[in-house]
Parts: C-alpha cells; structure tokens; sequence
C-alpha cells in the first residue's frame, strides 16, 4: 500500500486498489463535489492527477466529462482507483463552496450558507424496457429516487408537455431541478450546470431587480427601473383609488408592474450573458400595496380602517401565473407582510440587517410615502408605519423632485453671507430639490437660524436671498440669473411646514415604540432606503428626526429590502426566518392612538433651532 | 324531565333543558345532518317541532336560514333547546344521506357511499380586529379550522384575487369549498348549497360528459357529442400522425378537444340548470392517445414501439391549466393509464364493473379501434390491447359507418330465399352498416353457408343478392330501387376479410390471456362501449369473437369507462382503488409476441360456420 497526498490540504490517505479518489476524499473530510452523491453520474469531482505510477485510462464516461481536460491530467475521482503513491488535487472549482458572503452597501457582509431551495440534479434515465413498459415521467421519478433519494416528487403538469422529447434529446441525460426536495420545476437536456435565482423588490417609486447565481452565491447583475405604475399616481393611496375606480384600473397597474419588472429581468439577464428560463426561484417584496397590486388582488379594503391586508402570510406562485418571464414552472416567493402599511419590504429589511438577531436594541428606519419604524432586538420587535407625507421624497414641496440627474442633493449656507451652495447629483444643472437637498435644506437653515423651532421662518433675519411669496416666506436657494438650466429654485414657508410634519411623524411614531419597549438604549439607528443612503447623519440629527444618538450611530444601510430577498434565495431558510420575523413582529397601529397625538404635537419642533433653547424667542414663533 | 320523541325513527329522550335537539339526536344515533358539526354556522340541522309547550321564539339565526319555514314549525335544532315534552320530526331534507346508487346500464346498481373530494363549508369570518389587525386570508382559514377542524389548508391563488371583496358581500357569510381537506378551491358569498362534479369520456369518437350532484349522488344530466378531433383523423395513430405534423397540429388538436368537451359542458349545466361555476370537480378517462393529446403532451413516442405513455400515473390538474369551463380552480383528476394502448377508460371500467372485486374470473371487453380486454379477478388483472382495427366502428368496411340515425344496425336473412331484412338506428332510411349491423350480416351469413370458415363466399351458394364485384364476390343487402334513400348496400369479400381479422385479434388475444392465467372457467363476458350495448350475443358467439360460453353469460355493459369516472366523484375512496387497480393491473405487449401471433393464425376462422365442422368443404375454402 503506497500514500496517496492530495492537494492543497496536504493530507494522507492509503492506497488501497479498492476504493476511488471520491472515497478516499471522503474519508479524509475534503471538500470535493459530488452532487450526485457519489453515483457516478454528475461529471463534478474533478480532480488533476499531478503525480502517480501506472494509471489506467480515462473511462467513456470520463472522456465525455472531461474532455480536452484530460490531456491536462484531469479524471473524475469517482471513476479513479488508484494502486500506487500519487500525488492528487482538487481544484479550486471542484471544491465544497464556502459560505458566501452577501455585501450590503453601507452596512457590511452578510456571510450567508449556500443553500438555495433548488437543487439540480444530473440524471441518466433508462429507456423504456420492453417487456414491462413504464412511462417518461415515472422511470424520470424513479431515476431521481435512486439517484438522489428524492421521494414522492410532484410534477409541475407544465414540464409534462415536452418531457419525453427533452428525455430523448441527449440520449436520456437530463438535469431534474427539484425545488425543496418535492417538486420537479425545471427539466433540461444534458447538463445544465447554471442556477440563477432572481430577487425584486417592488418600490412605490422604483423597481430593482438583483440576478444571483445560486450555485457560487456572485451577484451577476442589478438593474433598477422608475415603476411604471407611477403614471397612476405617485403614492400607493392614489393607486389604489386608480385602481378602484373601474374594472381595468387594477388590471392595468397589475400589467404594467409585471411588464417593469420584465424589462429588468430581460436587462439583468443580458448583462449578464444568461437565459432567463435558468431562472428557477424568485423572491419578491414590497410594501402591502405594492405586493397587491403585483399579484392583482383587491386593495380596496387596505385603503379602509383598520387596514387589512388580503393575505399577510408568505405565498408562494408560479412564474407563468403572475406573468413573471423567468422559467414558468419556477416558484416565486412573495415575503411575507404585518400589516396594512407594514409590508415585506421592512421584514426584508429586518432580515438583512439582523434586527431580530441583535442583542442590542436597534433602530430600522424606512423613510419613503410612509415612514416604517422598526425598533428591536433578538427578544422583540416592535414596528409601526406613520403617513409621513412624501417630503423626503420630494413630494408636496414645491421645488421637490426625485433623485435623480439635476436634483439638488446638498446645501450649505454660509453663517456670514447667508448664500447658499448647492450640489447636484451628476452635477448636472440644478432642477429641484429631493429628500436628501430637502433636508440639507431645513437642516442648514435651521442651523442658521433662518428657521425658528416650529417652523417658521424668522423674521428678524433679512437677507436678499429672502423674500415673501404665495406660500409665504420664501428662500431663494437658485436665482433665475444663476441657475444653468434658467430655472428659479425656492424654499417656502409651506415646504418648511411639510417637513416639519413629515419628521414630526417619524419621531412621535419612533418616540411611541420607545415608550412600549420600555425606553431602552438604542444603540444605532440604521436608514434604509436610497435616502437613507445620502441623507446627511448631521442633518438628520439637526431636524430631530431620530432620537438624539451619537451621529456616528447613524447609518445609511442602502436597500435592506433588497438584500433581504436575495438572502431568502442564497439560502430557503432564510425564507423560513422571514416568517418567523413577521409572526414575531408587534404591530402597532398609530391611527387613533392618543398617545402617538400627544408624541406628534411635541414633535412639531425642530430641536436645532436657537429659539428652541432660549424661550425669549417663542414669541416670534 | 319530559321526553321529546324523534319522528320518524319513534325514538325518546328525556329533554333536560340544556343539550339542545341537536346533541340529543346524535346522543340517539339518529340522522341529522349539521355540516358545520353542531357550531351553529351551517343551518343545515332542520327539524320541525310537530307539537310542544311553549316555545321560546325564533332566533336571528334562525329566522335567517328558515325564513319562512319558520311558521311552518321549522327550527335549527343546534339552537332549540327544550325543557318540556315534545314532538319533533327529522324531515327528509335533513338526513344524511345513506348511501347513493349508480345504475350501469346492462350491469345493475352500484350502491356507492357518498364521500366527494370538496366538503363545502359554511362559515362566518370575523372582521379585522382594529387593535390586532390580522389578514383576510388568515382570518378565513381560521374560522375554517375553528368550525371544521382543518389545518394548514393551501388556498388556490387565484381565489386571493376577489376573497377581500367575497368576505365582505353578505355580511362575513361565506360558502368555502375545501378540497381533500387541503385546498380551498372555491369561496362563494353567502351560503351556497351546490356541489356538483363533472365525468368525461374521452373517446375517440364519442365524448360524454356527467354531471353529477355530488351532496345526493344524484346524475343531473348527460350529453355526448362526436369528437372533434374526427376531423384530424379517425384513428388515434391518424391523430398523432397528424400532431406531429407540424408544430401548430398538436395545438389544434388538443384546443378542438377542450372545445368540444366545454360544449358538452354547456349542455349539461343547462339542462340541469345550474352554473357550471359550481362545478368543483372533474374526472376524465380515455386511451392513453386521447389523455395526452388532451393535455397537450407529446405524442410521437406513443406511437413507437414500445410505446411508453408520457405519464401513467394520476394525475390531477387545475381546470384553468386545462381550459375547463368550470370552476377555474377546480381540481380535474386524469385517471391512471397502464400502457401506451391500455388507457384510464379501461381501468375506470374495471372499477366500474368491479372485476378487481370479483372472486370468480371474468372477461370485459372493450371493443373500438383497439380491443381491449382484460382478464382477471379480485386476486389478479391480466390486460391486453389488439389491434383489432376499426372494423366493429364502421372503419374500413365499404358501407360501413358510424353508429347514428340511419344505420343499419339488425340483419336477418332468410334460410330458404336468402332475402336479407334490415333494421336501421329510428327506422330512417339506411345508409350504411355500424358496427353491430357488420357484425350481424358477417353472422347471418355464416349461419346461411354464404360464408365459409375462412371468411370466403361459399362458391356452391347462387342468388340473384350474390354478384361479383371489385373486392371479390358481395352480397347485396339493398338494391337501389329497394332503398328509400336511393342507396345500394353491400357486403363484400373484402369486408368479410376485415371482420375475420379484427375478431381473430379479439379471440387471439383473449385466448393469450386465458393461457397466461391458466385456462381458468370465465363467469361471464362484459362487452364495454356502446357496441357492446347492441351487438346481439348471438352474433357474437357465432363469429367466435370471445370464448366459448353460454350466451347468457355475455352482457353488454355500456359505458363503463363514464361509469367509473362518476364512481371516482362520488366517493374520493374509488379514486384511490382505480390507482392500485393501475398498479395491479399486468400488461400483455401483444406487438412480437410469437404465441399470439399462433393464436391469430389459429383464429383465422369462423366456428360458427358450415364447413368448420366439415373437413370434406376444406377444398372450398
């Protein structure tokens, strides 16, 4: 008996003429691939023989495998008994894949373990016998039961069509996609050796789609879209209300999402070089509207008090029946909601930032139409959704905009002088202002003392820049004479108000969920969303938006919603998490709530303001 | 304590003034139904107090499901509660039901316990709590584990689309249709008492459709219409010939069968007059050609040997994945199919005739394009297919045609003159001979020496109906002149040939499967289809088409394949037992069999005829 030595671990084993290389990798706890279990039939355990004495030559199947890597020292360890000393490597793209690691902008890496609810399965299945003839599909089972142990497997009735063309096409080699060990949902001729899995989440305002490859956990693409639903109205209310009016109104916001999101899947699918139809699981969230209208169920009653949703629990649905243009048989996950205005956006996000797993009390800020508050810890969550207005998305204001090429995004305004200098993003000429340059807006002319505490615009201050208007005051933050694009740009008393109002919400709806849980320490607050992203934490702080924490304490943790669905598809038990998070989830509704009243009132204060500390100024305000 | 007698079972017991009619009926084991189980939601527990005390009035419940039954006595005895003596009846509507009976033409009564796969289930679902806000879905699914028991139903997502707006149409009162206890396949607004169920036929020339009521067992209507897919084809090789034609043939083929059975469909729920919405379950069965082209599966290996079916096992399908005109989420159950010639209608033909049941062996026959037979009783089922052709439906016989008006369907011929006598399907003017008219003039001329044993004309038989022709010598049956419709109809050498073949096939097979199980004595011979309705039994022992036995022994059992659809709607149990019908069922492959093919050439006689029993007319033949 000679050593056999595999490479790169350095470990040992005998040769003993008897059991072959998969075996003895085995044994000694490699991680080589098998997924066939060691059958011999799925080509994946590769390895070089760098070294040996008299070596057999490669089997058929082998040669088939392998191919021109077999000139290269290439065998399949299961076909491979060695006699002899050696000298054997596993290759990097032979190898068990570690956890991968999900990176979340903004927030960290997720390590996450690859387990992703399809399985692809390599199969050979015998041809009919003659003398006792079974069909396709259950010599198709039965091969799957012997081959990878899987029972009772359902078949999608969709894959019956073309099965016994698709068992005949490579000489009876197939690739079974099992979903969750229990059902048949994919079927290819041959190898097929892609999985990609594809995650949306479903925004009021935009539409993201993320391609993963469920086999090495890489992104390979993300694309973003505007929801073409937008052209119904800007906020869910008023898409819900288009919806109602006549029969088509809901049918017409459920197409044209579907159609959205099939624009993204044919992009992200290009981008990265694939066919869509080797998409085999979806994972979808959004806030209760949004998921809805996807799904084209009614919504009228999630426009009533109290707000019921027609399902909260997570579903799961075909492909082909919600339109989606990914293989019709895959299953795509729709996450689970809590409540009216708390959807699977937020659950998401809890999942990705791991709220629920966290043994310190954390902070989840979600600011869109509705800003969604989570706050909580591994023991509790408690969560809420406050009609914050759309201010931080440039709704309601009268230079506001969404973020996008020209929108002002930051503002200074200088102590002395007074004059303000503006940011664009893309530096493209300025056009308006979003959530970011709405908030940098009132943040520096709070600290400047332009606004007072409850909003109102001091009138002890004079400055050119200020002027009265049809809203009332106003700050010209653009003159006609120095803006590019021609184009005044002004900040009234009205907008002030609106987001006075606006973080008065988040901070009486945050205040609230303090007060249940018992005011504990928070130890950092986390902003979802693209606006979390680039809002200012100083800024932030400023208005009070948030309980007065450290501003390093305060992160933009990008689209959590997102990242939430695409771990639900690197690994199915995330998907079971997901539910876990919202059967633990404490809602708590703010209409009607006295106390929320109270919170809100002593909320419509802006905490930066001078007269805020020095009562003598009340009376201006 | 005062005794409270049940009519009309004469029982007593002592009313205690606090069980209520209800619990002290199933205390006395009487028949009262209560489809919600006593939770006082289904109104079903009607009972008519014939005479009593006082009686405290109606309640709300009460007025509502009586309406005005109440003044006619009628009370809902799960809220009646009585404290002094009474009179109280169980009307016929009230009882459960015993017991439903299937009448098989030619066969007799099935008695069938009345167990349908769909429960319907009357409900009332709470509103959303304001403080605790749970979803419609949720809310429904636990008042329908709170009334019935059931668990972790999955809920068709087709029924979340309208379920906010069902919920809400009749105050909360919903009907649910739960299925196998697992699905919700059905939600109506307020109490809907229908159940029914839909049986199809797939023939290859004839679909039928039943439609049952599945809460009394009772058959509502019937209607059958010519296959559409005739028109591609009268033979299902035609037919798969012609699928795989090109890509759209397929298509075509499976849309003009889907149409054909919606007509049906149509038919039946207007005669019975009830919506076919209502209709939550279906079986269909036909040969395996019929089953795939239906469901659109591919067909080219079915037509080679050795013939493997796509799919053999049940399977069960959604009505709108199918293009059913019933209720879309309607479960449609495809009976089992054992071989590329031996489909579900054989198999629902046994269940129907309860061959798998019989200690003493029998023989059913179903005869049409292929024959098929099966052999066999309650401890075994031996199976075959012969390529019998189309003889016995008219095919391939010069004035051979389908069974319908005008056909001539009874010969006689007069021993002395030769003179033959004909009778036609409603005595319209003939036009041609079905099945059992060929099969009738083949045995009258044998019985009169015109035919000798081996299927020629006997040359030593003169009559002026005897003529040359271009397929050999013919009979002719109606002159020109004698035919009202102005139509000459003959008999040829030919047609005598095709005959002697198609009922060797018969024999020869029936003859293998005799050996095979071990020459048992057959009780009785069941001829299935429509053909076996008509043909005379006598004709049929002449021609030697089955095994000698007593003509009293040989019944025609019509459309057993429909009859056992039906059973497997009625009672979910039967559906079961035709899978392991299936699983127990032994297939024959007759195709390169060397002992069938010595049985088919031993067949190749008529027994019945003059010159079998006189080997000096050998010379003749």
């Amino acid at each position: 008996m000679s050593a056999i030595l595999f490479l790169p671990s350095q470990k040992v084993i005998s040769a003993d003429g008897r059991r072959n290389l998969l075996e003895l990798a085995r044994e000694l706890g490699l991680p080589l691939q098998a997924a066939c279990g060691g059958k011999k039939i799925c080509g994946r355990c590769r390895v070089v023989i760098e070294e040996t004495g008299e070596l057999p030559a490669p089997t058929d199947r082998e040669r088939e495998a392998l191919r021109e890597l077999t000139e290269r020292g290439y065998r399949l360890a299961c076909e491979t008994v060695l006699c002899g000393p050696a000298r054997v490597r596993i290759p990097e793209e032979s190898k068990i894949l570690p956890p991968v690691i999900l990176t979340v902008d903004g927030f960290g890496d997720i390590p996450v373990r690859l387990r992703p609810a399809v399985e692809l399965c390599c199969l050979e299945v015998p041809p009919p016998a003659v003398e006792r003839v079974t069909a396709d599909r259950e010599r198709l089972l039965k091969a799957l039961e012997e081959a990878y142990g899987f029972k009772k497997i359902a078949v999608d009735p969709l894959l019956l069509l073309r099965l016994p063309q698709t068992l005949r096409d490579r000489e009876n080699r197939v690739t079974a996609a099992v979903w969750n060990q229990r059902e048949l949902v994919g079927l290819f001729p041959g190898r097929e050796e892609r999985l990609l899995g594809l995650a949306v989440d479903l925004g009021t305002t935009t539409l993201v789609a993320y391609l993963l490859d469920l086999q090495t956990g890489k992104r390979l693409a993300v694309s973003s879209t505007l929801n073409p639903q937008v052209h119904f109205g800007d906020d869910v209310i008023s898409r819900i209300a288009f919806g109602q009016k006549d029969p088509e109104g809901a049918v017409q916001l459920r197409e044209v999402v579907r159609e959205g999101i099939n624009d993204l899947i044919r992009r992200v699918a290009e981008k990265a070089g694939v066919r869509p139809e080797l998409i085999l699981e979806a994972a979808l969230v959004g806030n209760t509207a949004m998921h809805h209208l996807f799904l084209g169920l009614e919504t009228r009653y999630l426009a009533q008090a109290p707000y019921p949703p027609a399902v909260q629990e997570s579903l799961w649905v075909k492909a082909r029946e919600v339109g989606l243009a990914i293989h019709p048989s895959a299953a795509v996950h729709l996450l689970p909601l809590k409540a009216g205005f708390v959807g699977s956006d937020i659950i998401a996000g809890i999942l990705a930032t791991g709220l629920h797993r966290s043994p310190r009390v954390r902070l989840l800020i979600d600011l869109g139409t509705n800003g969604e508050i989570v706050l909580g810890n591994r023991d509790r969550l408690l969560c809420c959704s406050t009609a914050a207005g759309p201010a931080f998305e440039g709704g309601h204001i009268r230079w506001g905009m969404r973020a996008s090429a020209g929108a002002v995004d930051r503002v200074r305004i200088d102590p002395e002088t007074l004059e303000p200098t503006l940011r664009t993003i893309r530096n493209q000429p300025a056009q308006g202002l979003c959530g970011s340059g709405i908030l940098a807006t009132t943040a520096e002319m709070v600290r400047q003392g332009i606004l007072l505490a409850r909003g109102n615009f001091n009138p002890l201050v004079r400055s050119a820049r200020l002027r009265p208007g049809e809203d009332g005051q106003e700050l010209v933050l653009l003159r006609e004479w120095e803006a590019l694009g021609g184009q005044e740009i002004v900040f009234t008393q009205r907008d002030a108000a609106e987001v006075l109002m606006a973080k008065a919400a988040i901070q009486a709806g945050t205040g609230l969920l303090q007060e249940l849980f018992g005011a504990p320490p928070i130890a950092e607050t986390l902003l979802a969303g693209a606006f979390g992203n680039v809002a200012d934490p100083d800024d932030v702080r400023t208005l009070g938006l948030i309980p007065a924490v450290p501003t390093g304490k305060i992160r933009g943790v990008g689209n959590t919603a997102g990242y939430g669905a695409c771990l639900t598809l690197l690994n199915k038990n995330k998907a079971r998490e997901a539910d876990r998070i919202a059967r633990k989830m404490e809602y708590v509704e703010l209409a009607g709530n006295s106390r929320f009243q109270e919170l809100l009132m002593d909320s419509l204060l802006f905490p930066g303001a001078q007269d805020f500390k020095d009562y003598s100024w009340r009376g201006l305000c």
